[in-house]
């Protein structure tokens, strides 16, 4: 890995917080191992630093309106592997060890259905009862 | 593939862009081969409508202002292999057949940055000029 050049580097905070509607990113949570894209949650800076702090994903849940341990009641946890932002600092990539079902629907992601001509299909079986 | 039970689903737009803010969803690229994830960009129904026509990757620019097919200008086009929506049907993954570097700074993915404890390091190598 190569230090970045502070110099070449706009002044800003990475992850950019400010360039979020309301101070969220998008988080994308990819399985470490197999690649998998699990799901994709929105991240405040508060969620972002206590996910640094605890090593475990935690998001800004938009419904509640308040930070979310990740599989804090189901178990299905979500074990930080490392740490990623992209080139505009506004997207954030975590590579995750995930305890059982990303999706609280069941699935081990929840991009489980895909695109066709005739319609969107499942293309993943169930993995965990549906919480 | 399953086919979904239309009894068991709301009927509402998959996706729905309803749920986005000014009626943007967030869109993942990820590489079909290696499974990296490229990038995070934005979509509304326009972009997402001709992504599915054309069969290539085509964004809603939030800077421009504008659709914006992947590469038009840089050559580093995003064939679309498959479409991919998530339980809340307001985030999608494609997965794509990425020519030459996703990222205008010359890496093939935008994550090119991983935290550590002192602060973020380039962890990939530019594979073209940056544009």
């Amino acid at each position: 890995m190569v230090e970045l050049n502070p110099s070449s580097e706009p002044s800003r905070e990475v992850p950019d917080f400010s360039r979020g509607v309301a101070g969220l990113l998008p988080a994308i949570a990819q399985d470490q191992n197999s690649g998998e894209v699990l799901m994709l949650a929105w991240m405040n800076r508060e969620s972002y630093e206590e996910t640094v702090r605890s090593g475990y994903a935690v998001y800004f849940s938009r419904s509640r309106n308040k930070l979310w341990k990740k599989g804090e009641s189901s178990g299905h946890l979500q074990k930080v592997a490392s740490i990623h932002v992209d080139c505009d600092a506004d997207a954030i990539l975590l590579k995750v060890e995930q305890t059982g079902a990303a999706c609280h629907e069941g699935y081990r992601s929840c991009f489980f259905r895909q695109r066709s001509d005739d319609g969107w299909k499942v293309d993943a079986g169930r993995i965990a009862d549906p919480s």
